[in-house]
C-alpha cells in the first residue's frame, strides 16, 4: 500500500485522482504511465488518503465533485475524501481565484505543526506537490530557511517551501516519507532542502515534471548530438489554456521557469546554441490542451543546412498526471531503500530540472535505463 | 591509412568524396560525422583509391569532374582518380540514364576476376556500395549464389550481389576487407552473404544506410515507448527530387524497401502500431533537399489523444555520406579486430535495416552507445 | 421544398442526411454550410426523398440505420427511408465489399427506365451523386453514349455516367431538375452530358466537389500570385482512412483523380510551377479525418528564398456534405432560373473541377463574391 | 520619375535600395512586387535621392556602403547618396546602437526647417517611413500637435510624428507629395495626421506594412468564413533575429503593434474568435529570416473539429522591400490624381492597419483586385 497526499487539487491533481482510479478499476488501460505494472508496487496499491488546496470553491467539498470539474467521467470511488485547507503564501495572486490558506489564520509555526498532526492521522507515506507555479526565491542556508520559519516571514517563503518543511518534520517523527516537487520551485535542486530531507528521512524527487515539448526537444537535440550534428539555433513555443499558462502570464512566475536548468542544450550538445524555449502565451479555449511548435537547424556534412520543425497538441495535465503514478510507487521504494535526500536517477528521466544541483541532465531515453535499473528491473535496450 | 573503393558514383558518393577532402584540409568541420576525431583511424587517414560506376558520361573521366557535377565546390585534392567501368545488370534501368557495364562486355565470372584484379592493384582496405536503389531477390542458399555467377544468371543478380562476391574473392585472397553495403539489398540480413563473408575475411556493414525520417521517428517512437503512451497511427511521408527519388517511382525498386526491417515499430513499441511509412514522391526543384513530413497519434493517461507532426527540410545525401565516413573508418577496425561477417553493434546505428537477420531494431541512442563500446570509445552518457 | 435524391449511401451521404436533420431540428448550428440561413431556399427546406447503393448490406434497409453506422448521434428522423438498389457497373470492384446493383438483373436500359420510374414517384428535384470514386472514360460524342447505353455496353459505362443519363430523362418527362455530380468523374466537363443535361432541362454542378486541401492550396496560390511571389514548388500529401481513400489506392481509379484540371497550379499563378499533388496513402485508424501535409517554396523580393508548410487534420466528409447543403438549394435555384446544361458561377466556388470543360479555376475568394450574385444575394466583400 | 526619400536606413530600407537597383539594371526578376510591370509609373522610373537615419555609423557614410552590410551583394549604382541626419527622439533607445539626431542639436522646430530645406534640395515625390518600431501615443487634436512641435516636446512625439509633419510642411510648399508609413506608428490611422495631410498636399498611406503572416492568416481566415466554418482559436508565433524583433523584446514598443487593428480577426470572420497573434520572441541567428507557426482550430459540418497548422520560413524584410516599390509608385499616382488624405483601396492591400480609422480589414484578395481598379489597372480575376 502506498498512501497518498495531494498538495494543490488542480488540473494535475485531479487527472491523475481520475486516471488512477479508472486504472485501478480496470476501466482504462494504464497509458501515460511509463513502468505501469512492471514496478513490485503495483498501481492498485496507490490510495489516496487526503488532498489540501487554498481555493474556496473547492476546500471542504468532496474530492469526487472537486474532480468532476477536471473530468466529467471521475470515478465515484473518489468520494469520502475532504479537501483540506493547505497552505496560500499568495500562491493564487493574480490569479482568478478567491483563496484563503492555513496562513491567514495562524502563524506558520501554527501551521506546520497543524499539518504535521493531520498527517499524523492520515498516515501518508508520499506527497506531490502540484501547486500553480510560484515566484520564489531558493534558500541559501538552513538558518535563513528555519528563520524564515519561524519568524513568521511569509514574504520570503512560498507553499511548496513550508509544504516541504513540513513533510520533512513528519518523516523524521513518523520514520521515513518521500515528497514529489512536480512544480518548478526549486527543492530537488536547493542543498538546503536536500540536507534537511536527508536528516529527516524524507526523499525527495524533483524538480518540475518533465512533460510538455522540452523532454522531446531534450531526445532530439541527442539525436542530433549522437549524428554530430551541428545545431545553429531552435526556437520553442507553447501556449495553452489552463490555469498554469495564465499563471505564468504572471511576469514573476514565469522568471521561477528560469531557474529550471537551462543548461538542457548545454548538457545534451556539448555546447550552448542559441536557444528560445519559453512558455508563450495564454489563450482561454484551448484549455488544457497545448498547442506546441519548435524549430531547430542544424548542420550536416558538407556543410549542408537543414532543418526540422515539430508541432503538436498535447493534453499538458495526464501527461504529468501518468509520471506521478510511477513518482508515488518509487517514493514508497525510496523510503524502503532508505535512500533519503534526493535521488538522481529517479529525477534524471521524470524531472525537467533533475536534483541535485550540481547534476546535468542527460538524454532520458539513457535515464529511463537507469532509472529501471536503481527500480530493481531489467534495462529494456542495454 | 584506409584505402577506399567507391561502388556507384552518384549523390552521395559525390558528396562523401567531396565533404572528406573538405574536412580532411580543415576547410570545413567534421558535422555529420558521428564520431568525428575520437576514432582511432582518423579521418585524415582515409583515402580514397577507386571509384566506379557505368553511366556512360561518368566511366573514364576525372573524380573531380564529376563530383563537381554535385558540389561545384568539390576540391582540386579529387583529381588524379579515373571513374572505372563497373557492373550494370540493369541497375539504372528506366532511369533516364545511358548505361555500360563490365557484364556488357564479359560473362559475370569474367567481370568478377576483373574486379578482383584491379582491387589487387588498388589494395583498397573498404568498399562502399552506394549504387541505386536496386530491384532484387535473397539468396535462399550458397548454391543457388555460386550458380548464378557461374551460369552467368544475370537476371537472378543485382550489381550489388556481383559487388559483394567479388569483395569476397578479393579478401579472401588478401587476407581482409570491408564492404559496406548502404542500400537495401539484402546483404547483411541475408545469411548465405554473411557466411560468405565471414569465409573470405570480409566484414560487411548492412543494410541501407540509416538516414533521412527514420531514425528520427525510431527515437520519437522510443521516446513514446518509454513513458507507455500507446501509439495509434503513424503516417511519414517524403519526398524529394535527386535519381534515388526518381528510381522509387519505380515499382519495383520500390519493393525493394519493403525488404527492410518494417519491424521497426513493432520492435520499438512492442506492438504493431499501424503505419504508413514510405518514400512517397519525385519532385525535380526539390534537388537533394527533400522534405519530410510525419503524423503521430498516441493516448496518454487518462485516455487523453495526443498528436505530434514534424517536418524537414533535410539534405539527402550528406546525411549519408557523413555516416560513410564513420563506416569506412570501422570497416577497418574491424578488419584489424579481424570481425568477419556482419557486425551487429555497428548496424545497429549506422543502418536502418541491421544485420544479421534476426536482429532487433533498438533505440539509436542505445545502438549509439553499444557501437561506442565496440569501437573501443567511452560511452557518452552511461 | 426541395426533394432529394442520393446515390451513393457512403460517408459522405451519411453525413450529409445526419448534420442536414440536426441542422433542420435546430440541434446544431449551420457550420460549414457556405451560406447558411442567407438563400431564399433555406435549410429545413430540404428533404432527403430517396436514397440508392449498392452494398448488399444497405440496400433494402432504413436510412436512419445505414446512417448510424458513420454517425452514432443520427437523428430519428431518418427513419422511413429505405435504402434503394442503384447501378452498380463494379463501381465497388476491389473494396472489401459485396455488392449487387439493377444492372446485375436487367439491361441498362431497362435499368434506365427502372430509376426514371422510382423518380417519378419520389418526384425529387436534385440528385447528389456521391458514388466512390470511379475509373471511367469519359464520352466523346452523343452516338458513343446513346449506344452504350441502348447496346448494354456495361464496360463502356460507370454508375455515374448511367444515373446523370437517367437523371437526364427524368428531367425531360418532368420539367427540370438538378444534379449535383461530387466525384471526379468527368460530367460538368463532359460536353457530351452538358449538351445533353441542357438539352433534357437538367442544371449540372460538377465535377468533384471542392474539399480538402485543394481549396486552401488554391487560396494560397493566389496569395502569392497576387504578391508576385515566383513558387518554385509544390508538395501536397495526404492520406486518410476512410473507403475513398482504400479506392485511390486502385490504379485505375487513381487515374481517375487526374482528369481534375491539374491546371489549377498554372490557372491561378499564370506558370505552370513544378509540383506533386494527389492522394497518398490510406491507414485505417485514421477513419475520415485526414491529414494534409503541403510545402511550398517560393522566390520574394531580391531574390530572397521563402517557404511554407501547412498540416493539418480535416475531417473529410463533413466537409463536403456541408457544401452539398448549398448545392442541392442552389440546384432548386437553377431550376427555377431554368439555368439548365451547367453553371460555372456555381461550380467555380464549390467544385474542383469546374465546368463546362474550358472554364478555368479562379480565387475562390473571387469565386464565392461570383457565385452569391449568381443566386442572387449581395456580394460579401465587393 | 519617381523621387525617393528614405527615412531610417536599416534592414528594409537596404533591401529595399539594393533590389530596386538589381531589377533596375536587370539582374533580376521583380518577384515580390505586386504590380512588377504593369503600373504606367515602371520600376526604372524610381530613383533614390535621399537617406536619413540616426546610427552614428550610418550618418555621413555613402549609401552603398551601408546598404552592403545587409546585402554583400549591393550593387555599385548605389554609390554616391550620403546618408544624412534624421530625427532620434529616442527611437532607438534600448538598442544596442548608439545614435544621434538633428534633435540631439537643435529645438523640434528647427529641425522641422532644416528638413524642409534639404527636401527642397533634394525634391522627393515620395518619402517612405521604416524607422525602428516606436513607443508612441496618437494625437488627438491637431492643437495638441502643433504644440508638441512648436513647444518643442520631445516626450510627446517620436521620429515618425515629425517626420510626417515635414514631409506636411513640404507638400503644402511645393504643391504635392507622398508619405508611405510601412511602420505601426498611426499616421494614416490617426485622423488629426491624415487632415493634416489632405490639407498639405500630401497623400499618406499607412499604417504597418503587410507582411509577415499576418497576411496570410488574413486570407486563410477568409478561406474558412466562406465556407462557414466556425473559428474556435488562433495561436499565431512569430521569432526573428533582426533589429525589429531585438525592438519588439522592449515592453513599450510592443505595445505599440497592439494599436494594429486588433480587429483583423472580428472584420474578417464576423465576429471575434479567441486568438494571440503576437511577435514572440527575439533569436539572433535567425536573422533576417524569421519562424513563424500558427494554429486554427474550427468546426465544420455536422459538428466536426477540424486544425490546420502553418509553419514558415519568411525573410522579413524583403516581403516589406518588395511592396515598397509598388507603394512610392502608387504614391506618384495618387500625387497625380491629387488624392490626398489617405487612400483606403492602397491600404486595405498593402497594410496590418489600412487608414482611414474606421475602416475594416477585407480579405486582401478582393483588396488586391480594387486596389488595381484605383490604379488605373484591370481586375484580375473579377
Amino acid at each position: 500500500m502506498v498512501k497518498v497526499v495531494i498538495l494543490g487539487q488542480g488540473y494535475v491533481a485531479s487527472i491523475f485522482a481520475s486516471g488512477l482510479e479508472k486504472v485501478k478499476a480496470g476501466k482504462i488501460r494504464p497509458y501515460g504511465i511509463p513502468l505501469a505494472d512492471e514496478l513490485p508496487v503495483k498501481i492498485k496499491d496507490i490510495q489516496i488518503v487526503g488532498s489540501y488546496d487554498v481555493d474556496v470553491t473547492k476546500v471542504g467539498r468532496d474530492l469526487h465533485e472537486v474532480v468532476k470539474a477536471y473530468d466529467p467521467e471521475a470515478p465515484e470511488t473518489l468520494r469520502g475524501i475532504t479537501v483540506r485547507r493547505g497552505i496560500h503564501l499568495k500562491s493564487l495572486r493574480n490569479l482568478p481565484i478567491e483563496a484563503t490558506g492555513l496562513d491567514d489564520e495562524m502563524t506558520l509555526k501554527e501551521a506546520v505543526d497543524h499539518l504535521v498532526g493531520e498527517w499524523k492521522e492520515l498516515k501518508p507515506d508520499v506527497f506531490i506537490n502540484v501547486c500553480t507555479t510560484e515566484a520564489f526565491v531558493p534558500f541559501e542556508s538552513r538558518e535563513e530557511l528555519e528563520e524564515a520559519i519561524e519568524g513568521d516571514k511569509r514574504d520570503r517563503l512560498t507553499a511548496t517551501q513550508v509544504y516541504v518543511y513540513a513533510a520533512a518534520e513528519y518523516a523524521k517523527e513518523t520514520g521515513g516519507a518521500a515528497f514529489v516537487n512536480a512544480i518548478p520551485t526549486l527543492i530537488a535542486n536547493d542543498p538546503v532542502y536536500v540536507e534537511l530531507a536527508k536528516e529527516s528521512k524524507l526523499a525527495v524527487f524533483g524538480d518540475d515534471g518533465a512533460t510538455g515539448a522540452t523532454p522531446l526537444t531534450a531526445d532530439v537535440l541527442s539525436h542530433f548530438a549522437q549524428r554530430n550534428r551541428y545545431v545553429l539555433d531552435i526556437a520553442q513555443f507553447n501556449i495553452g489554456g489552463n490555469n498554469d499558462f495564465l499563471a505564468l502570464t504572471d511576469k514573476e512566475r514565469n522568471r521561477s521557469k528560469e531557474f529550471t536548468k537551462s543548461s538542457i542544450v548545454r548538457d545534451l550538445l556539448g555546447y550552448d546554441a542559441p536557444h528560445y524555449i519559453k512558455p508563450t502565451g495564454f489563450l482561454e479555449p484551448l484549455d488544457d490542451k497545448k498547442f506546441i511548435a519548435m524549430h531547430i537547424e542544424y548542420v550536416s556534412f558538407n556543410g549542408a543546412h537543414d532543418e526540422i520543425i515539430i508541432t503538436g497538441r498535447i493534453n499538458d495535465s495526464p501527461a504529468l498526471a501518468g509520471l506521478l503514478v510511477d513518482l508515488v510507487r518509487l517514493g514508497k521504494i525510496a523510503i524502503e531503500k532508505k535512500e533519503f535526500g534526493t535521488v538522481y536517477e529517479v529525477n534524471a528521466f521524470y524531472m525537467k530540472n533533475p536534483g541535485p544541483k550540481d547534476m546535468q541532465n542527460i538524454p532520458r531515453i539513457i535515464a529511463h535505463e537507469k532509472m529501471r535499473m536503481w527500480a530493481g528491473l531489467e534495462p529494456k535496450w542495454l
